[in-house]
């Protein structure tokens, strides 16, 4: 059996290239968000909304990961804002050096936030600092209550957790309850909001928290109690 | 930027070991089946439907992974056939060292079929061989038609494709000629069954190619046609 334990060096560059993203971030007072979640939950779908909410308001631009396709950048693009696809090429996350590469394709000056959508992967993107302000975990009410006990490190590293799809609730057999007990266990007390970008449904309640993080980043006593 | 590579090292070792599990059990003339999705995409229920199906009339045994946690092999555990569960500790795939290892938990002896259920992940479980018969991958119709483009290597690699959770059909905006579409652009003509594991519905389809890929291992001039 081969071992190899590369582990470490691959992780130490990411976590320097990551810190100087950070830093190079915070003098731009730019707020950068990471959402992960599995395929399918909905990322695409929720910055759509939320790119539509913050139009005229913020400056915003988002970077989308996918191992392949630039279908979610073209589904994006449409909202008139900054979007660029990177294509892992059969890798399961995004790394710090891949956004570093692609940033320039936005002058982030005078940007307030930028979106990344990583891979659609529950695993492999929880152990990446991309140097993002907070990670945005998605779980869909499709994908079953016992998803945070089952992949715990990335509910363990999100600042706040949102539930998708909850128009489908009425046809499924989901408790929300039981979520919200599973997430506790993992990272007691974070937000969990519930939200249906189909209908609209519990979006304010994320759009408040958003607009909380890009207002705190640029002024630091900034304070907003998040409904 | 620190860049290793040791790839193929490690891919040539699983595919050495993957070998070596084929061989045996070819000569045991056991079917292995190796079932990847997203995570909540509905593997856990399909295999307790399999389970149930089969009971005396195959003898089966189930090797769940996962990232945390027992609960899928405890849920399996109920239907009274031998299952183990390999906790891969933050790996997002199983390996098929970890097959091995882990494989003394039944006697493969007089086993017909051995169910594995990979880590819930479209990417990763598609580079490894585990030896089986098959990679048989899940998609529900909650994560969208666009998935066998966007993680095309699973569905070129998989003999079969089984779209689950029919049963939300009504409620979603989901296009199933435009997701058997997707799949024959990466690997045209694959048999796509459509299940509910909730109504029952479509599982009849799915059986009945288990049952042949079986009769297949035992006697290699057994046909049946699929419907």
């Amino acid at each position: 059996m081969t071992k190899v334990n590369v582990g470490k060096s691959v992780m130490e560059a990411n976590a320097e290239q990551a810190a100087t993203l950070r830093s190079e971030w915070q003098s731009r007072e730019l707020t950068v968000l990471n959402l992960i979640s599995s395929p399918g939950s909905g990322k695409t779908a929720l910055l759509e909304q939320t790119l539509e909410h913050f139009r005229g308001k913020l400056q915003m631009a988002v970077l989308v990961g996918d191992v392949q396709t630039e279908n979610d950048a073209n589904r994006l693009a449409r909202h008139g804002f900054p979007v660029k696809q990177i294509i892992t090429n059969g890798t399961c996350h995004l790394e710090a050096h891949m956004i570093e590469k692609h940033l320039p394709f936005v002058d982030t000056k005078g940007l307030d936030l930028l979106m990344i959508e990583n891979v659609g992967n529950l695993v492999c993107p929880s152990s990446y600092d991309l140097g993002e302000d907070a990670k945005v975990v998605l779980l869909s009410t499709t994908e079953g209550e016992d998803k945070p006990l089952k992949y715990p490190a990335i509910f363990r590293r999100a600042e706040v957790a949102i539930l998708t799809k909850t128009d489908l609730l009425p046809y499924l057999d989901f408790d929300v309850s039981a979520v919200r007990h599973n997430i506790d266990q993992i990272h007691a007390g974070i937000p969990m909001f519930r939200v249906s970008a189909r209908t609209g449904d519990g979006l304010d309640e994320w759009l408040t928290w958003v607009e909380t993080k890009v207002a705190r980043k640029k002024h630091p006593d900034f304070h907003q109690t998040v409904r």
